[in-house]
């Protein structure tokens, strides 16, 4: 069911890499002056099949879904605050929406899968898959239908958003208690202890971690699968794979997929697996404070741009560096040649 | 003479960042969750004298000046291409101003002292103290009269752009061999070795940089000033002394200043040294990829946003940061607290 979605993902154009590459050899700058910014704005020529990409509109989607293992004791919020900052995204007070003001970028929420009943609302796709992922120390998150769904809808809700032109999708999270779910799929894909991969989330005390790293053992011991398909339905969270869904999509659609923190790094971690070609599409945004995150990015072998001890997910973090990717492909794009600017290159 | 400019240099609004802070205890995120931005928005506060802060618009000022010692070979590029860049600025071809378009900030190309004659233009402030400083290997680079109206002439524009609403000042810089003056400045006023704080610049090879050290300690051993102001005149440059009256200037009129790379760097320890309460309006960006920035930024207790190792100038790594400033702000100033968005903090 969802080999139509994976087979559109294709590789990235490395010639119009190649092309980008010669035409950065002559811009007016010292070799190598703009340091990350030189290799990121060739990727981006890979990803948008030209030497002058123009990327601009960005779109952040909004996963949100219940777990009921935030009823174990793994959060410092209660389960009711998923839907509680649910309203606050559509109503524009959320710091994902005070950001993605400040570089014009649109909010999107998908409920997919809060507990409880959301009355419609103008930027709400309110399709949840059902009412939270199941208590995972004890049974599956979800069914291999219920998965898909979720992974389609997230593609759908992102094909929405490329045809009102976005060119960076963004897959940003809520739901209270999903950095258990996520750190028990970055443990099992990476195979790592739970202890490696988890860290305090809204911000447990010593003890609390103590019990939230032995629920996600537990957790991991009820399944020793190791395909990221089953793994993201073990473990997983609606918002988890509707989050996967946005990547897939973003990568099959040709456009940049900016990757935010811990949770959106685990359904990278699925997206990955399940497509050979979708790695050069995602780019890192920052590191999070949550410790799990470094090894995420490690294993997709991506550096973040910024460094800034963020820890809020929202998909706040990726949502800052969508200037930094605007400008990246800006100097490419925009910069004279050494030739049009008639300035002596070095050694002339 | 500077003494006007330097007594309007006044402390920031604590009680503004007090407020800041109060009301940031209570916006719907968990506490220290957007890291790093939250210390920046409560310092935004400071500067702007609000708990809500909105700064937005942006100026770039290139300061523009040779540098005769250029002709002892310290620089990978010759002296002419300060004229052509100069040039590529003013038809909008440089990195810095791609950059700047991408976020929406205004450059200005001031001539503080280039070589050779330079038609009006539009966004030209031409007013050249004198034709490039003097070779810093035999002689002072300026006359304490020259400095100063190169430290005018900076803070003159930097109060047109004020005028026009910038809330951001970014003082930019172009002048082929400038390393080797903001070297000697930093080594000076920090305290340190030429070797410590001299770097490639454009490009050096290891010969070649050995011999920029050379001369650096050439440079350094004519004069044994501890005073910023005769340290600028020693050692200076004309476009390093308008950068400083940029920077005082926007302290003056309580704006956020953006620090650049190595050579805005020297000129903000001249700045520093020079009044007492400039430091919190200085904002540092990027950790420039020439050695002694670093050592700049820790003297300035300094902590910069961005690591994407640029080395460029012009004002590029600061541009980049304008961004992720106005979003600090829009953080604190458009996020809804817990008791507005009906949302239950931990613990509650």
């Amino acid at each position: 069911m969802l080999e139509p979605l994976l087979d559109r993902v294709k590789p990235v154009d490395l010639d119009a890499q190649n092309r980008a590459l010669e035409r950065q050899k002559n811009l007016t700058k010292p070799t190598r002056a703009l340091g990350d910014l030189e290799a990121l704005s060739i990727r981006l020529a890979g990803v948008f099949g030209t030497e002058r990409p123009n990327p601009q509109s960005a779109a952040v989607i909004v996963c949100a879904g219940d777990h009921a293992v935030a009823l174990e004791g793994v959060s410092a919020y209660p389960q009711a605050v998923t839907m509680g900052m649910v309203h606050n995204f559509l109503s524009g007070g959320a710091a994902v929406n005070a950001l993605a003001r400040s570089v014009g970028a649109r909010v999107t929420v998908l409920n997919a899968g809060v507990m409880g009943t959301l009355e419609d609302a103008a930027n709400l796709i309110n399709r949840p898959v059902r009412a939270g992922a199941r208590n995972i120390k004890l049974e599956a998150a979800m069914t291999r239908a219920e998965c898909e769904e979720a992974i389609e809808l997230g593609a759908e809700v992102a094909r929405a958003e490329i045809a009102l032109g976005a060119d960076f999708l963004i897959a940003g999270e809520m739901g209270i208690g999903n950095t258990t779910p996520a750190a028990a799929i970055t443990a099992r894909l990476l195979n790592l202890e739970a202890r490696g991969v988890t860290g305090r989330g809204t911000g447990l005390d010593d003890t609390a971690l103590e019990h939230k790293i032995s629920v996600i053992e537990t957790v991991l011991s009820r399944s020793s699968t190791v395909d990221p398909l089953e793994v993201l339905c073990e473990f997983g969270g609606l918002e988890i794979a509707a989050m996967v869904g946005v990547m897939l999509e973003g990568a099959a659609s040709k456009k940049a997929v900016l990757l935010d923190g811990f949770i959106a790094g685990a359904a990278a971690l699925v997206a990955d697996r399940l497509s050979p070609h979708f790695r050069p599409y995602l780019f890192a945004s920052h590191l999070s404070a949550e410790g799990g995150h470094e090894k995420q990015l490690e294993h997709l072998a991506l550096e973040p741009l910024l460094r800034l001890n963020m820890r809020l997910g929202e998909g706040s973090g990726a949502v800052l560096c969508i200037p930094l990717l605007r400008g990246a492909a800006a100097t490419l794009r925009e910069m004279a040649t050494f030739t049009e600017a008639s300035v002596a290159n070095r050694g002339e």
